[in-house]
C-alpha cells in the first residue's frame, strides 16, 4: 500500500471515474471535480459518437472490477456493415471469430462510472468551474460560475482529467518550454439518432458498426441497447457538399434523399434534428511534458485528443491508468519516479495512436473508393487468410491486443512498405492472385 | 492609391516598423502600439543573435528606399569562418564572389527603422498593453500596465506584428477551428560578447560568420560596425556539456577552455556574462488562419516563428510585407481578398523556413562531425562546380534568391533523394572524385 495521499481529479468523464477508482482502491482519499452538474441528474445532451470499448478498455476496466458490471450495456459489434448505393449491405468483420468492439452509450458508461466511483469511496464535487491551478502547489481555486466565489484547494496531487480543452494543461502551457499543438480537420460531424422500432427492437442489424462510405463525407450508426441506433454525419464545413452548403431544409432533404435515402426513411425528424444539433469539430491535440515536478499531471484528452476514426479515443485514456497503475507498483511512493516513467512510456503510444487516427480518417475521406487501395486491401487480406502468424493486420494489433500503439504504427508502416513494392509488380490489377505475388511478400516480409 | 484607413500596427519590432513604412506610402493612417518603451530612449539590453541580413530583406527594404539607409550599419560576411581543435581554421564561402549575407546589430537596426518609419509618417505609441483585442472590430484596449487604465481604440484594420508571443494571435488561438503549435528545441541560448581591440578593430576577420561546432553544441561570432562581436553559445539544457551541468564558475572556465580556449582569451569577462546573461529558449510556432475577416492578420514572427539556424527570420518576416504589397496592388480594396490571397500565399513557405531551419539545426547538431555527412557535401560541392547551373546548392536558393521557400525545401529534398542514391555506389568513399559519379548525378537529374 502507498502512504495515502490527498487526490484532487479534474473531471468527472470516463477517465477521471476511473482513475478515481483505481486511486481509492489504493487508500488515496480522492475528490473528483467537474465544472458540470451531476450527469446523473440531468437529461444528457452531450455531443458525442458512440464509444467503442476494446481489449484495451476492457483491461482497465477489469483490472479494478468493473467490467462485468458496464458488459450489461455494452453491446458486441462483430463486423462493419457497409452500405453502398451501388449494391446491397455487405459484411466485413473486425478480426476473428468472436473478436468484437463493443458499442456503449457515453451518456450511460459515464453515469455508471461515477456510481462505481462514488461507491468505492470517491467524492465528486459538481459544479465547481477550475479558476485557476497552482502546480508547485497541487493546489485548485475552484467555485461556482461566479470568480469571486473561488476558493483555494491544496492537495498532494492534482490529476488533470478534463479533457481535450483541459484547464490543467491550458496553466501548464504557460511555462516555457511547453510543447504544445492543436490541429483541426476541415471536416465536422453531427450527431443524429435512428429511434428503435415500435416493438423496441433495432431497425438494422444490433450486431454491426453501420458505416455508408461516400468519399468526402460518411455516416455512420452504433447501436443503444434500447433499440436506437447513435449516429453520426461526417461532413466537410465548407465545398459542395458542406454543413456549409445545407443551409436550408430543402437542401438536407435532397441531400439525404440523394446520398442516403434509406436513412431518410429511418429517421422521421431528419430535417429539424440536423438543424437542432450542434455541428461539432475534430480535433487532435498533442502536449508535452505532461506532468510537473510530483504534484500534477495530465491524463486522458487532457494529454492527448486523437479523432475518432480508430475508436481508440477512450481506450488509450483507460490504458494511460492502468500504465499509471503499473509504475505505482514499480515506484512505491516516489510520484516524481511514477510521473516521469508515466509520460515518457505514454507519450509515444499517445502519438502513435494520433498518427493512425488520423491516418484512418484520409483512408476513408479520399481513398475508399480507389481502385488501386480496394487491391491493395484484397491482397492484404488474402495473404492474412494463407499466412495468417505473419500478417496481423494493424487494425487487429490495435483493437484486439495490448501491444504498445507505436509498435502498431511501425509493423503498420513495415506492411505498407511491402505492400507499396508489391503494387509495383507488373500487372498486379490482373495477377493479383498469382502465387507470385504470395511469393513476393514471404520474400519482403523476411528480407 | 487605396482608400486610406484607419490601421494600428501592434508590435514596433523589425517587421512593423517595416510594415508601417509601406501602409503609410500608401495613404494610410497608421499607429504602432508597443508594450515596451521606445527602444532608441533606453539602453538596449534585449537577447537577439545578429541579424543576417540576405536578398529577401534587402529586397523589402529597398523597394520603400530605405535599403541604403540600412547598408550604412551592414557588414557583409562572404564565407563562414570554421574553427576547429585539431586544425588551422578554414574559410567556407557562402556563394559565388560578391554574394554576402549582412551583419547587423538587431538593436541598431530597429532604431533606425523607427526613425524612418517616423519620418515616413507613422505613429509610434509605447508603453501601451493590448489588454485584450475585438477582432470583429478591430479594436485594440491597450493601457498602461494597469489594467484598469484601458481604453478602447477603434481601428479600420489591426496587423499583429507582436512576435513569438503575439498577444493578437493569442485572441485568435481561442476560437475554434484554429490551428496552432509551439515547439521547444531542448537547446537553450546564451548571448556573449567579444570586445573590439583597443584600437577599435575587431579581433577576428570582419567579414566572415565566425562558427565553432562541437557537435550537440556550437559557438558562433558575428561582427558589430564598433568593431565587438555579437557572439551565441548554443547548448542543451541538460546532459553532459550543458547549461544545467555548468553551474559554477569553475565549470564555465573549464568547460571554454576545453572546447573553446581562443575565446575564453578574446573575452575578458566571460565567467561573469555566462552567469548574468539569460539563458534564452527556441521555438518553432505555426498556425493557421493568420487573418480574421477583412480585419486582423498576423504577420513576421506572430504568424510564424522559426529557430534561427538558416539566419531567415527577419527575411521571412520582411517578405511577408513585400507579399502583401503586391496583393494590395492587385486587390485593391478588397481587403478581404487581401488576407485570403496573403495567407493561403505565404503559409507554405513560412512552413517550408519553418522546416529548413529545424533541419539547419539538426545538421549542425548531429551530423557536422558523420564522415559520410562530409562526403556528401564534398561530392555535392565537386558537381556544383562542374555543372553550376544543374545543382543550385539549397543555401544559395534560400538566402540569394526570392524564389519561394517551398521551392527551395523540394528542390533540396530532390537533390537528397539523389545524393542518398549516390551514396550507395560501390566504394563511394574512396571513388568519390571519380567520373562516374558525376555521371550517375546527371542521370539521376534527368531521371
Amino acid at each position: 500500500m502507498q502512504t495515502p495521499k490527498n487526490i484532487a481529479v479534474v473531471g468527472s468523464g470516463l477517465v477521471g471515474s476511473l482513475l478515481a477508482i483505481y486511486l481509492v482502491k489504493r487508500g488515496h482519499k480522492v475528490d473528483v471535480y467537474d465544472r458540470r452538474s451531476d450527469i446523473r441528474k440531468i437529461e444528457f445532451s452531450g455531443r458525442s459518437i458512440n464509444l467503442a470499448m476494446s481489449v484495451r478498455g476492457w483491461h482497465a476496466l477489469d483490472e479494478v472490477g468493473v467490467g462485468d458490471a458496464i458488459r450489461k450495456i455494452a453491446i458486441p459489434l462483430y463486423k462493419r456493415a457497409i452500405h453502398t448505393l451501388d449494391k446491397p449491405m455487405y459484411f466485413q468483420p473486425y478480426g476473428k471469430e468472436n473478436e468484437a468492439i463493443y458499442s456503449i452509450s457515453r451518456g450511460a458508461l459515464n453515469k455508471m462510472m461515477i456510481d462505481l466511483a462514488e461507491e468505492a469511496g470517491a467524492t465528486f464535487i459538481f459544479d465547481q468551474k477550475i479558476w485557476d491551478v497552482d502546480l508547485a502547489e497541487a493546489t485548485l481555486y475552484a467555485g461556482s460560475a461566479d470568480k469571486s466565489e473561488r476558493k483555494a484547494y491544496k492537495y498532494d496531487l492534482v490529476f488533470g482529467a478534463d479533457g481535450a480543452f483541459s484547464r490543467v494543461r491550458h496553466k501548464m502551457q504557460r511555462r516555457s518550454m511547453f510543447n504544445y499543438s492543436q490541429e483541426f480537420l476541415e471536416t465536422g460531424y453531427k450527431e443524429l439518432t435512428i429511434p428503435a422500432n415500435e416493438d423496441g427492437s433495432h431497425k438494422l442489424d444490433k450486431n454491426s458498426f453501420h458505416i455508408w462510405p461516400r468519399g468526402e463525407f460518411m455516416f455512420i450508426a452504433m447501436p443503444n441497447t434500447d433499440g436506437s441506433f447513435t449516429c453520426t454525419l461526417f461532413m466537410p464545413y465548407k465545398g459542395i457538399n458542406s454543413f456549409e452548403a445545407l443551409d436550408t431544409e430543402e437542401k438536407v432533404h435532397a441531400f439525404f434523399e440523394e446520398h442516403f435515402p434509406v436513412i431518410l426513411e429511418d429517421i422521421p425528424n431528419l430535417v429539424k434534428d440536423f438543424f437542432n444539433h450542434p455541428t461539432s469539430s475534430l480535433v487532435t491535440i498533442k502536449c508535452f511534458p505532461w506532468t510537473y515536478w510530483d504534484k500534477v499531471a495530465l491524463i486522458g484528452d487532457a494529454a492527448h485528443a486523437i479523432v475518432p476514426f480508430y475508436g481508440q479515443g477512450m481506450n488509450v485514456g483507460f490504458e494511460d491508468i492502468t500504465e499509471l497503475d503499473g509504475l505505482i507498483d514499480q515506484f512505491g511512493d516516489d510520484w516524481e519516479a511514477i510521473f516521469n516513467a508515466y509520460e515518457t512510456s505514454r507519450k509515444p503510444n499517445a502519438d502513435a495512436i494520433a498518427e493512425l487516427s488520423f491516418r484512418n480518417f484520409m483512408e476513408m475521406s479520399t481513398k475508399t473508393a480507389d481502385a488501386s487501395f480496394i487491391l491493395r486491401k484484397k491482397i492484404e487480406a488474402k495473404f492474412f487468410n494463407e499466412y495468417p502468424d505473419q500478417w496481423v493486420p494493424l487494425y487487429s494489433r490495435v483493437t484486439f491486443s495490448r501491444k504498445p500503439y507505436a509498435e502498431a504504427l511501425e509493423q503498420g508502416d513495415k506492411q505498407r512498405a511491402i505492400m507499396d513494392e508489391v503494387m509495383k509488380m507488373p500487372n498486379i490489377h490482373d495477377n493479383w492472385e498469382s502465387e507470385a505475388v504470395t511469393q513476393r511478400i514471404l520474400e519482403l516480409l523476411s528480407a
